[in-house]
C-alpha cells in the first residue's frame, strides 16, 4: 500500500537502481520519483516512461511494477549498448496510483499534471485519519522539487498489464492502447417502507430491495441494449433493517459504467437513472441519486500510438488494438504531453488478485515494445536489434 | 425488550394487578406469569387467555400488551359483575414472544408447550453473551413452578393486533383468526468471481449480485405465479468485496416465504430453490442453500373458532375471517389445547413501529369479542350485556 514501510523499501530500492544506472534522480512534492538519462541534444524535450510501484491489499506482482521495471531495464539496456538518444529519457514511479489507502486513485500523476491541487492531496486522510502529507514525510519521500512538469515533454509511454482477458483470448502478444474509457460513478438511495414480512400483503409493499434488484439487473442488461462496448456494474449494496423477517425499507447501491466515447458514457448514465426511475415507480419507493465521480474518455494521439504500432511491427509481434477499461497514470500524463500505452497479456484476466500472472515471454514482448517505441520517439535514427 | 429493567417493571405491575383482581398468581421456570380465577366446578379444565408484555426496540404500544390488558380487564369485569364461570379462567403473560433479544421468538410459550427444552432456552445468549437463565434470575422472574401445563386446559384464546392492513381495508370491526401460516426461512450463498469493473468484459463475468438480484425479483414474483395467499420476501443481503469498482464475488441473502397450507409452503420453498438454480446457471456462479427455520401451518379447531364467531354475532360486530401471517404464542398453545385468536384492527397495517395504532373503539370490539368467547367456553349459560 502506498506510503507504508513496504512502499518505502521498494522506493529505496528503486532510487538505488536509478542511481546505479547513472540517472539523475529527484523526488517531487507528492513523492513521484524521477530518473533522467541525458540525450545528445540538451534542449530536446524528454520522453517519459514509467508506471507505479504501489499495490493493493490483495494485489499481484505485475500491476504497476512491470511498467517501472521495464522502464528501468530500458535505460540499463541503452547503457549496456552505449546507445545515445537525441532526446533525454526519464523514468518515473508515480505515487498512489491504486487509491486503496488514499482516494482518489492516481493522484501522484494527477497533482503533477495539474488535475488535483497539492493542498487537496496533502489533506487527504486514510481510514485511520493519517494525512497524506504526514505519511509521505514519514517514509522520507516528501521531495523538494515542485510536483509539476519541469519542462515540456516529448511524450509519455506506459507499459501496464491488461487486467482483462482480451489479449489472451485473441492470442495477441501485446496490446496497443489507443485510449482510456470514460466512466460515470454514482450512488442511488431508495426509500420504501420497512414492514413485517408475514403480515404485509404483497400489494401493500414498497420493498426497496426489490426496486434495487430491478436496477441491478437493468445495469447488467445495459451493455446489451445500449452498446456492446459499454461495461456496467453494481459493486456495492447496503440495506436497512437487513433482517430476515423485515421488508427492506431503505437500500443504497452504486453504479459504475464505462465506455470508449463520452457520448456513450453520458447515455449509460442516463439509462441507469431511467432504470432507477422505472424501478422506483414500479415498487412505489422514493429515489435519490448522487453522482460520485466522472472521467472523460482519453484518446491517445496518432503520433505516440503509431510509435507503439511501429515498434510491434519492428519486433514482429502480433499486436491488438485496445481501449483501456481501467484508469492509469497515462490518463493524467495525457493532459501534459502526447501519451500512449502498451498492454501485457494478463492470463485469465485476473486483476488485484494474487492470481494475476503474465508469462516471461509476454513480459519481454511488452517491455521490448515499450523500449522500441521510446527509441522511435527519442532517437528516430536508432535501430536496436 | 424481554428480561430488561423495563420488562421487570411491567411484570411487577402485572403481578400487582392480578393480585388486586383476587387471582392466584404463579411464575414458571421460564418466567411466564399466570393468574387463576377459580370456577364453580373445581375439577373443570381452565380457559387460558393472554398474550405477551415484551416489545421490540422500536415497537409500538399495542403489540402483545393489548392482549394481556384485555385478559386482565375481562377478569376485572367478571369480578365487578360477580359472574361465576363453570371453568376456571387463567390469564397469562408469556416470556420473550418477540425474540429481539433472545432467539428464537416465542420461547416462553414454546417451552411451556414442550416445543423447546428448558435447557436450550436457559443457555441461549443475547448479543452481549448474557444467558437467558441469568437474565431471568436478574430481574427476579425465575419462577418455581415447572414450565409446563399444570393440568389439562379447556381452551386458549389470544387477542392480538393484526399487524397488517386487511381488517382496515375491508372495514371490519374485528378479525376471527382461523389459523397461522406456515413458513420457510433460509439463506443462499452465491459464489462468482470478484474482478475489475472496468477491464472485465460483460461476457466474462460471474456476478454474484446480479444472480442474487434475479432471485430477489423472482421471490417478489412468486406469490403472483404460485398462489396469491403466499407472501415471500428477501429481507437481508450481504456482499463481498462491496466496493464500487469490484464485481461482487460473493453474495448471501435470505428468503422468507409464508402460506396458509403446508403444501403451499413446500411449493414456495421449491420455487425459491428453482429461482436460485436458474439465476446461478445464468450468471455462472455456484450456489449453496441452507434452511434456517420451518414452521408448519396451524389450523385452529372449529370449537374454539366458533366460540369467537359466536361472540362477534352476540356483540353485533362486523367480523372477518383471517389467517395470521405472523407467528404468535397461540402457535405453541395450539399444541396443548384447542386455541383460537381475535385480531384487532391495525391502522395502516404498521407493525414493530411507533406508528402502530388501534382506535379505542377497535380495542373495545376486540376485547369484548375475547371476553365473550372466553365466557362461551367457560360458562356457556352466562350471557353478559
Amino acid at each position: 500500500l502506498t506510503l507504508t514501510n513496504s512502499d518505502q523499501n521498494i522506493r529505496d530500492w528503486w532510487v538505488e537502481q536509478l542511481e546505479e544506472a547513472g540517472l539523475t534522480v529527484w523526488v517531487d512534492a507528492v513523492g513521484n520519483i524521477f530518473g533522467r538519462r541525458e540525450g545528445i541534444e540538451p534542449s530536446a524535450a524528454p520522453v517519459l516512461i514509467g508506471s507505479h510501484l504501489d499495490s493493493q491489499p490483495n494485489g499481484g506482482i505485475y500491476d504497476g511494477a512491470l511498467g517501472c521495471i521495464a522502464a528501468l531495464e530500458i535505460v540499463r539496456t541503452l547503457n549496456e549498448r552505449s546507445v545515445e538518444t537525441d532526446h533525454p529519457i526519464e523514468v518515473v514511479n508515480w505515487t498512489n496510483e491504486e487509491g486503496s489507502r488514499f482516494q482518489p486513485a492516481m493522484f501522484g500523476s494527477g497533482v503533477w499534471a495539474g488535475q488535483t491541487s497539492i493542498e487537496e492531496a496533502y489533506d487527504t486522510t486514510d481510514s485511520e485519519g493519517i494525512r497524506f502529507e504526514d505519511a509521505l514525510e514519514g517514509i522520507g519521500y516528501l521531495g523538494d522539487e515542485p510536483a509539476e512538469p519541469h519542462e515540456e515533454y516529448e511524450a509519455y509511454l506506459e507499459l501496464h498489464i491488461e487486467q482483462g482477458p482480451r489479449l489472451e483470448a485473441t492470442g495477441a502478444d501485446v496490446g496497443v492502447v489507443t485510449g482510456i474509457v470514460g466512466f460515470t460513478w454514482g450512488e442511488v438511495t431508495l426509500n420504501g417502507e420497512a414492514n413485517h414480512t408475514g403480515t404485509t400483503p404483497m400489494d401493500h409493499r414498497s420493498d426497496a430491495l426489490v426496486a434495487a434488484s430491478d436496477v441491478v439487473t437493468g445495469i447488467r442488461r445495459l451493455p446489451a441494449t445500449l452498446d456492446p462496448e459499454v461495461v456496467a456494474t453494481t459493486g456495492s449494496i447496503n440495506l436497512e433493517p437487513d433482517s430476515i423477517n423485515v421488508i427492506p425499507g431503505e437500500v443504497s447501491f452504486t453504479w459504475d459504467a464505462r465506455a470508449p466515447t463520452d457520448d456513450l458514457v453520458r447515455k449509460a448514465r442516463e439509462r441507469v437513472l431511467s432504470e432507477v426511475e422505472y424501478a422506483a415507480d414500479r415498487e412505489g419507493v422514493n429515489s435519490e441519486t448522487v453522482d460520485r465521480q466522472h472521467a472523460s474518455t482519453v484518446t491517445f494521439p496518432e503520433r505516440t500510438v503509431n510509435a507503439v504500432w511501429n515498434a510491434t511491427d519492428q519486433l514482429g509481434l502480433d499486436s491488438m488494438e485496445l481501449t483501456s477499461g481501467a484508469g492509469h497514470d497515462a490518463t493524467h500524463a495525457a493532459a501534459v504531453t502526447d501519451a500512449a500505452m502498451v498492454f501485457a497479456v494478463s492470463e485469465g484476466g485476473y486483476s488485484h488478485s494474487p492470481k494475476e500472472f503474465t508469462t516471461d515471454a509476454d513480459c519481454y514482448a511488452a517491455a521490448n515494445t515499450l523500449g522500441t517505441a521510446a527509441i522511435n520517439l527519442a532517437a528516430p535514427e536508432v535501430r536496436l536489434e
